[in-house]
């Protein structure tokens, strides 16, 4: 095992994904393959890749590329992800953003903490 | 919104997953759901909970706590868990450990890498 | 190289840092050690170690064990950690936290963004 | 505090900091503040910014542009950054590199290993 090897692997890097998404997506309606698919379109980013295709997403998922589409369908459908233009230099091109997926984590976030604030109010006055 | 909350929030932090282990999973043989059974096991241990239950488990993910425990029985049985002894003060438990799934991507990377330079070889002396 | 050594490299992880504290620590009046020890103490306390020393944070760090109490006094003095009382079983003991940290960098942003805000309004105006 | 600021601190994300360096750098013959110019460097790749300025360093740092180059300087002399040329679209640029770095790691982390198997066969043959 030659070391250049070794320091490639280590340069890779990793991805860093807060512990609130990881503990609420199921609340705000994702399921396991939907947050997965979220994870490579923001690795893919990352990479510089702005507009992964479903092809080159169906090759590091157990999906198919019709899968893929489907998915991503679903989840511009259900607004976690969103489509913007991009120019890169004089190339119009298209990019996803995660935007919408940290503005649900937000609102999700506020109206819990709100719910937990009047369930303690209604408690006290009891 | 209260500036405390936030801080709160920011205070979870967040998980890193190395981009290798994003890019191999597929090749390792696992599916998506068990990734992200995998990545909950890491968040649970980072948070001090060493033996994370079926019911918790299922509390943060689309599945049933049975569904929980069979996955995790399959993740056992192919060798990317296992289930470690642990001694907390006085009390003797148990601790689930991650090392399987390293060294399966460790063992993975460098027979992908050793078949790269076989081939570039072959290639050569043709 | 044996591929168990390799195993528990990956193993060991990473540690998370927002990009907002690496682009703001120096307007909250942090150094760059000053960021390093919090950054050490984050990492002992992600170990489980909640009350590292002087000399085990010095065994880390270019600094000597007196240098590295100086400059946590001066964290503590300055509000960017506290000491919290901890029950661990039986035990009674001490942590550090972060919360003000977290605090600190929280109300910068939001002073900065309500600042940005007043400028914008203020230009529309003239 | 607007929902949609909120949202745009949580898509700034983190940066993932392998433990091993943070336990090692001290060894490795960095300094703290050379640490935080190379994970200043390393985020700014990150968001695009290949060759950032000693000004652009300086605007996140306690040092001055003068102080930035100098280390920068000292750094590319100890072998723990390179310049390589890039080719993006039809411009000729250059960007810094962090494989030495990472060179670097893997080299001590192997002869360290090497030492401890050497000592732990020299105290079985006593």
């Amino acid at each position: 095992m030659d070391k250049e090897k070794m320091a490639e692997w280590l340069a890779q890097g990793s991805i860093a994904i807060p512990k609130l998404l990881l503990q609420h997506y199921k609340r705000l309606g994702l399921t396991e393959v939907e947050f997965m698919l979220l994870l490579h379109l923001h690795a893919f980013m990352g990479e510089g890749v702005w507009f992964p295709t479903p092809d080159e997403l169906a090759e590091r998922m157990t999906l198919t590329p019709a899968q893929c589409m489907e998915a991503l369908r679903k989840l511009l459908q259900k607004g976690f992800v969103s489509i913007e233009e991009q120019v890169d230099g004089a190339i119009l091109g298209e990019k996803y953003s995660l935007k919408p997926l940290w503005e649900k984590l937000v609102h999700h976030l506020i109206s819990e903490s709100m719910n937990e604030h009047k369930k303690e109010r209604q408690e006290e006055e009891q």
